[in-house]
């Protein structure tokens, strides 16, 4: 095996591999980065069993002057053979392999040779073999992702929990995120996806790296789902992630129909408050924060108060307030995580109980995004 | 107490006292900042017992906008504080103490009240006394402790040498600092010491600390000395700090003071090249690489090798190589710190012996700046 590349444009391929690459994991030869060429294309390929990355380089990709003297195959430790590239003083380098897997790596006067793995020994990705091939804009999915991930279960007690919910039916996708203590709820419409319906949960792991990966000169994604794996396509990338086996709680029985109390704030405005009572909460013993809302005075106050550190009290601005009084106290964080989501928007908070969850949604669309959060009992 | 005062000038005056107050000290009250303010000035004191540093704020500073209501004097939760007012949402802020101690921190609609510690059970600062005020420049004093403080210990077991150096007589400043496998030392001409000597060692620590506070807009620094501590003056900040106590060892007898062979680099190449062939020693058990050089032949090769890893060689580019052969094996770790604290000059090696310590200095000064690094031993 030799061939020689440009640096630069490697280093792009090999960074995107290494997102699935773990230098924890317990299989040694899955530290490493296969590299295989052939006299058309140079593929790298990383794993850590959970999520797999390949990318293709084509051989007549001018990007990449890429030059294949003779083809073949090796695994290189992966952490040490990307900082070596990084390193490397010449704009190409050569990547020589011997019959004993001893890689040379030539550029300009710098001779590394670097001790690899027989890729025989290297997994085989799994097969995703589906006829349906779903299309999604990449910048939308994206935004799903990032609006569901945050309330994935971060704790493996509840596996199923640490996964997004999708479900595609009836030429619509929908995906819901629950840690028990919050949810975050997506809606689209899926064109071109007649007579297809999935109903799967994608670890929130792997979605948050699928969305790092996500550029924005990504156009489409091309998804393929199979028995407990799901591939997503992009540019020349296959990210390959496995899936979580199980029923997925029912979580529309969940979300409040009706509502006693409402009230809309500019979602910025409400997340600047709500991290600076979480200053306080986060140094008390209870990391909990108190909206009063009192709708004959039109006053909207936040609190926090640990009788050790101390206290703060601050009245809102807000755009309209309706319904009942009410006191709800909630953690901040998912507060602070459920306004980071919905970005420069106006969001409508409508509760209905002090001890009852209440929701949060984009003022001018409480349908498609909806998010909701358990208080937290106080007294 | 009450004040108000401008938010983001104010916190440039807390994030420099900062650097003095650790959140992981024993004693409790200096993990507090303390806050005096009278009719003229406010002052900032931050202290982890080795480093005090007190910073000024004029009332007829227009930058400040300092308006004092009531003068008096509170210490606070120093990260806590920081937090808050870095978060509060107007451009000032009023600061009211009680007489319980309990401070209000009011800005916009917003309202912190924090706990406080009566200010008169913080310590004092130390009293340095001194008729002799030295004056140096602020930029050059900063280049002294960069190139030093890079050769002082980490190891607490020769508390002595995780100082540097200093001493100042016949208008002269040596400041050396070794860690015992390798030395730094610079000189420089002290304008205005007549009939001053000074023989101290100042914690490497202090110095970093103190070179992170010297800005491009710092003039000059006034020190002042005492029996144990050192106190440094410039803009309205106070920087104190401890010394060390005990005699250092001499270091003058350890520097060569001939060699058999020189051989002269590009700093900047150099580094690259070392750089390159710590990746592969960092790797392997020793960390160690080998310097060969051919006067014969002319001919400078870099090489590292680690047989479960692989090994790296590199011919390097010279400006001029004169004397014996020789092979050296060296940490390269010492040499990148030796070769970053010449940054963009040629730099002169002179070597005598495998075993031998060589010397770092700038090709066109060999006197005032001089860097020694011992061997290893690999055979």
């Amino acid at each position: 095996m030799k061939f020689t590349i440009k640096r630069n444009a490697f280093i792009k391929k090999m960074n995107d591999v290494q997102r699935a690459i773990s230098s924890k994991t317990a299989i040694e030869i899955l530290t490493g980065i296969k590299i295989n060429v052939t006299n058309e294309t140079l593929t790298l390929t990383g794993s850590d069993s959970d999520i797999s990355i390949e990318n293709e380089i084509k051989a007549d990709d001018s990007d990449y002057e890429l030059s294949v003297e003779e083809p073949g195959a090796i695994v290189l430790p992966a952490r040490f053979f990307s900082e070596i590239i990084k390193k490397l003083p010449e704009d190409t380098f050569t990547l020589a392999v011997n019959d004993r897997f001893q890689a040379t790596i030539t550029s300009g006067q710098t001779e590394y040779q670097v001790n690899g793995v027989n890729p025989e020994n290297y997994p085989h990705l799994p097969e995703v073999d589906s006829n349906e091939h779903l299309r999604i804009a990449a910048d939308i999915f994206k935004q799903i992702i990032n609006q569901t991930v945050i309330a994935v279960s971060t704790q493996e007690s509840r596996p199923l929990l640490t996964g997004v919910h999708l479900t595609i039916k009836d030429q619509e996708l929908h995906a819901v995120a629950t840690d028990s203590h919050r949810l975050s709820q997506r809606k689209i419409k899926l064109d071109g996806a007649e007579n297809v319906s999935y109903d799967i949960i994608v670890p929130g792991k792997s979605l948050i790296e699928l969305s790092r990966m996500i550029s924005d000169s990504t156009d489409q994604l091309e998804i393929q789902i199979a028995e407990n794996q799901i591939l997503f396509n992009f540019n020349d990338t296959a990210f390959y992630s496995r899936l979580l086996e199980g029923m997925y709680p029912d979580t529309d029985r969940l979300i409040p129909q009706s509502s006693e109390t409402t009230v809309e704030f500019n979602a910025v405005t409400l997340l600047r408050a709500i991290e600076r009572a979480s200053l306080l909460s986060h140094e008390g013993r209870n990391n909990v924060v108190k909206l009063s809302l009192n709708t004959e005075t039109q006053i909207a106050t936040l609190s926090s108060n640990s009788p050790e550190v101390g206290n703060i009290e601050e009245e809102l601005q807000f755009d309209k307030l309706d319904g009942n009084n009410i006191e709800i106290s909630f953690n901040p964080d998912y507060m602070r995580a459920a306004l980071q989501a919905l970005g420069q928007s106006e969001v409508r908070l409508a509760l209905t109980l002090p001890l009852r969850p209440f929701t949060l949604t984009p003022t001018e669309d409480s349908e498609d995004f909806i998010q909701l959060i358990t208080p937290v009992r106080t007294f």
